[in-house]
């Protein structure tokens, strides 16, 4: 909150470059409501305009609006459809005086920020700023190329929704060198398999009869075939996440909650146990996708580096994805001190189908030639 | 979503309580937009008036109007602001026919399921159901394919993030008859089109210095051109959706809003004539999709009929998709009254992105042969 | 809100279907922590089994769990994992009573709302609900002077913001039975009885130098005091949460979890005897409050019955308030079948300050005599 | 997203300070899992210890540990409780090297950030920060006391949830100096007035038969009454926000928008008339208080300065709180440019509850004496 003990300090016209700018200049309406070329678009924050040799500042600031003089020399900043032809405007991009116009940062913007410039979409994580999937696309693809070690970590909602057939051509195709999730995911994932169903819900939406019971009969057939390996092996589960993670001998870690049903044979219960066994993961990671999951994201977070360690002084960042529907999990991963974590705000569904489909285009590029695990 | 195999029953007027329902009556308007007391206000749905002992449904259905009666005895759903004194407006609070007004919820309410059976997943708008794009992709490019009328509904995060080319495909490949929106996206749109940024940020997401001016300057040139379409005819704008809309005769409305900078030339800043322009493109919606706008989702929401009207009995849902990133706008758009809003709960990129690709899928599935537009 | 002046009215098992329905079968554990084929998969809503011709509720209510039957003939609502091979448990799909057991939705599901009338403002979980604090705060002050067993579970963000007082305050003055949470809350909450921080930030929000080590030397402190209850009982931790615990006896479960740095002694890190500790105090619950935590909200809700069950036909739903500051929790809850939560979407810390208000002005009525635990 | 051209600089250790930085040092572990008093608590940075004159990494590095040296002198990042008694983990609260130890953040951390610190809750608007009600209601009292020209704007949600009598005490109680808004608010909050309802739902939250209606109902009595100020003086309205604007002189602005039902009158239709309406409020506010709306919030926002000009050198910035239910309006608002926007991340009714109960503390407070306007 702004604190009332605020000093404001004037900008020190007397010394360079301030001290050497030269007056601003002007240039009439085109038409009603028509700006002349190259105008200066107002900001907020005070402003200063050398008129004369004189430093003035405008009446009535405001953003996203010119400065007029009047008959009088008065400075006012003015919506543009409000003037006619022929209103002397300031003209000027620059900020800093070198045209004659100075905006004053100083004290208004940002606290501990050190942006020092008036400007919009300054949020780093926000649902407005473009994803960039063939970028991503691109970094992933080369990470399993060059041997990396690429660990997931997914919550259930990547099951619930229609991802889960992409994670498992994920896994399939070697993006996944690690698995990192809950019992949870693990049992939707075992629920579809056998009965096509997530609590009770088909792929398309609808709910089918008595559907609540069904993840509880996922678990019982699991268990009494002994193990998810095993169910893989003896036919039992013929598709999905887990049955590709076996498949592919990819090592997955399912850390035991407080809210699991079951659980599944192979969930670690022990947390402190389960840290030990995603730590061997995340200490060899290279690259980092967490996925609709808080729980799992800021555990995987806490213990992954900022960095990747190459040896000697060739040290990189290590690329931390975090896919969630809205700004907060990447928020509160940030505010859990894994600044390096890259926000992806959507549908944990359309981001593994869309990058998906820039990993496929990436593959098929003349001249690519992709090694299959 | 609204399946494509609905049966509208018509209610059954023969048997009571409808079949000794009285007449409706009507009432003068006091003065011009000022209603008689005891009106009858109307929902978007489908709705019969008992006039000389037959039902008849009102023309241009939407909520919150009155109904009036012409010289020549037609319904019609009216604004009441449109009225002047002595105009006939239908009375009667009660919409189960006992004051000759009968409102037919039917199969356009509630939906198939009980309140009264424990199950999962029952929650109607949610980010962990599934999106079914290629069921959309099928009931949009039908849509197309049968002459219907698609409104489509846009906020400018759709241009912020990286859709537009995408929104811009549609247009361009007939799948957009009628295009509602603000001052704003057609203005990052325009400034996307001169300078390749929106409010000053790449489509890389980076901020260019003193970027914040730059939609003042895209303003400020579609001024100077004199209109949006001058400004495509002349070659200044040579991409993007406005581009695509003037070049292939889109019909498009710009509402002007509170928050408006410029406005662009063609921005219609009287609210209530903005409504009208609206509703003569949404009296004719055959489908509607409202991607990442709160404000005009709401407002076309409530404009909107429940259902088309193809003639005689034949009544079938109106296809109402809403797209966002969280539940709000969706939930806030039902709570509105618009019911048979369906829920995308994901980022507008990522939406206009798979759906597309869905549908040049359905496009060039084998025998299918596409006209364009 | 749940009214108090709910009437259960038991099922009539005197017409058919229920009349004519068979007795309930059982079937033997297959092997230990291992169903039979065809259990019956239990819901949290009033359940009966028909025994040699008499129906029978079974104690200990939860879903997700399966009914079995002890050698005295006494049906208890088990986890599957807890049962040994060859232990009877009740078999069948069906909830309509046709297999004999029969589960009776009634007056706890759905509640009033008709689905087939067009009204605003029909969604259940929504910010812009009215929250009702008066009628909250007797609730929670009549079950509090009426001996009942409030149950209170509460994520970190309740002692992130200042809500940390006004949860002491709760537990001081009598209005909690059972503190369910994890080892952050712990540590936030002793971390700012030590330091004056949370996670390095102060009460005021501001961050202090190095902060991010406090909670690690928080929780080694207590690790070498040996207890929590220890820290308390030697004057290292003077004030808030656990401390209140402490000094008030009230008992409490910290489960662990794959995100804990430590753990606190006293955090129980293996999930299934978290559960276990949990579930002990869930079964005595007769109110419910749920505080700004997916998790724990979700694992509770899962153990808790909907209903209190006072003997013999005298049922009444079990007050469940979840508090969140977005819906999605709230939804998340009911979609996992809590179907009574009662959502209140807004800042934690806010909640705990008006209620407290609220239930400060209730105790201070004329006539009023609050006796203190 | 993290480029893969990064170019690690590792630190200089020839330069002072790290030349003349002295060694690292090492204390026992006190008890199994138990640390030393003035441990070193780690970052997920790369991180360098002196040891025997020379900087070393330890392996395996992640946040929340501490640092080990084993007997061959090799140094790893390892979680406490793993530790047994005895062990020599690193000691030191310093990261600058003056203990030996050196965290280094360069280009690790923040981008265009200046922040070179690791830490903890740095997002700067988000639930989890505390609300500091005390200094926000004594700043804003001040400005009361001191003749300051308070701007509120608001939304509808002020009104559907209960917040309306609360804001109807800050127009009487002196607070409110011009109110802002669109049709909505005064829409129902007239509706509240004449039926006790907003949008059919009852301040308990319950539907009211064919409630939908009322609004238009609402807005029909105050246009035939002719206008608001008519309906207040006439005694048709006899309480609420609108009343109380009325009845104390406080000037109001209502936009009128696309979505408006009516208008009622005195709603500025055309939006250019409404901002030069609201612009004349907002060049004279000294205080701005922005409460459940994203249209009418980021409009105002963008008229507002950044300062209040108090003439000559005397700046001061202009206190700016907006309250909404998620983080995404108040960083929508600093994108747009409104840096000194506050953000207040709760229920706007519960906003207002909290607030006006800490303003009359403070005007109870002794020897104050409030003149009331």
């Amino acid at each position: 909150m702004t604190t009332p003990r605020f000093h404001y300090r004037p900008p020190d016209f007397g010394v360079a470059p301030l001290s050497d700018a030269p007056d601003a200049t002007f240039g009439p309406m085109i038409a009603d409501g028509v700006l002349p070329e190259g105008f200066f678009s107002t900001t907020n924050l005070p402003t200063y305009l050398r008129i004369g040799g004189t430093w003035r500042r405008p009446r009535s600031p405001r953003m996203d609006c010119v400065i007029v003089m009047d008959a009088e020399g008065q400075l006012t900043a003015r919506e543009p459809r409000r003037l006619t032809q022929g209103t002397p405007v300031a003209l000027g991009e620059a900020e800093d005086g070198s045209q004659g116009i100075y905006v004053h940062t100083e004290g208004f913007l940002g606290g501990s920020r050190s942006a020092n410039e008036f400007q919009f979409m300054a949020t780093a994580v926000s649902r407005e700023r473009p994803v960039d999937y063939q970028q991503l696309a691109e970094q992933l693809a080369e990470e399993r190329t060059g041997g990396g070690h690429i660990v997931w970590v997914a919550g259930p909602a990547l099951v619930h929704s229609r991802a889960r057939s992409d994670m498992t051509w994920f896994i399939e195709n070697g993006y996944v060198q690690a698995f990192l999730g809950g019992n949870a995911i693990a049992v939707h994932d075992l629920e579809a398999a056998l009965f096509g169903t997530t609590l009770g819900m088909t792929a398309e939406g609808e709910s089918v009869a008595y559907g609540h019971g069904l993840h509880m009969r996922a678990i019982n057939a699991i268990r009494r075939a002994g193990s998810i390996d095993e169910a893989v092996r003896s036919g039992l589960v013929t598709n999905g996440i887990m049955h590709a993670l076996v498949r592919h001998g990819v090592p997955y870690v399912l850390a035991g909650s407080i809210r699991d049903d079951g659980p599944l044979p192979g969930v670690i219960t022990d947390v402190l146990a389960a840290q030990d066994a995603m730590r061997e993961q995340t200490t060899r990671a290279t690259f980092a996708v967490l996925v609709a999951t808080a729980l799992h994201a800021i555990a995987v977070g806490n213990m992954l580096p900022a960095y990747v360690d190459q040896g000697g002084d060739r040290l990189r960042p290590l690329p931390t994805i975090c896919v969630d529907q809205t700004e907060f999990v990447v928020n509160k991963l940030r505010d859990r001190g894994t600044h390096q974590a890259h926000g992806v705000v959507t549908n944990a569904q359309d981001f593994m189908h869309v990058l998906r489909f820039y990993i496929e285009r990436w593959e098929q590029a003349p001249g690519r030639r992709v090694r299959r695990g």
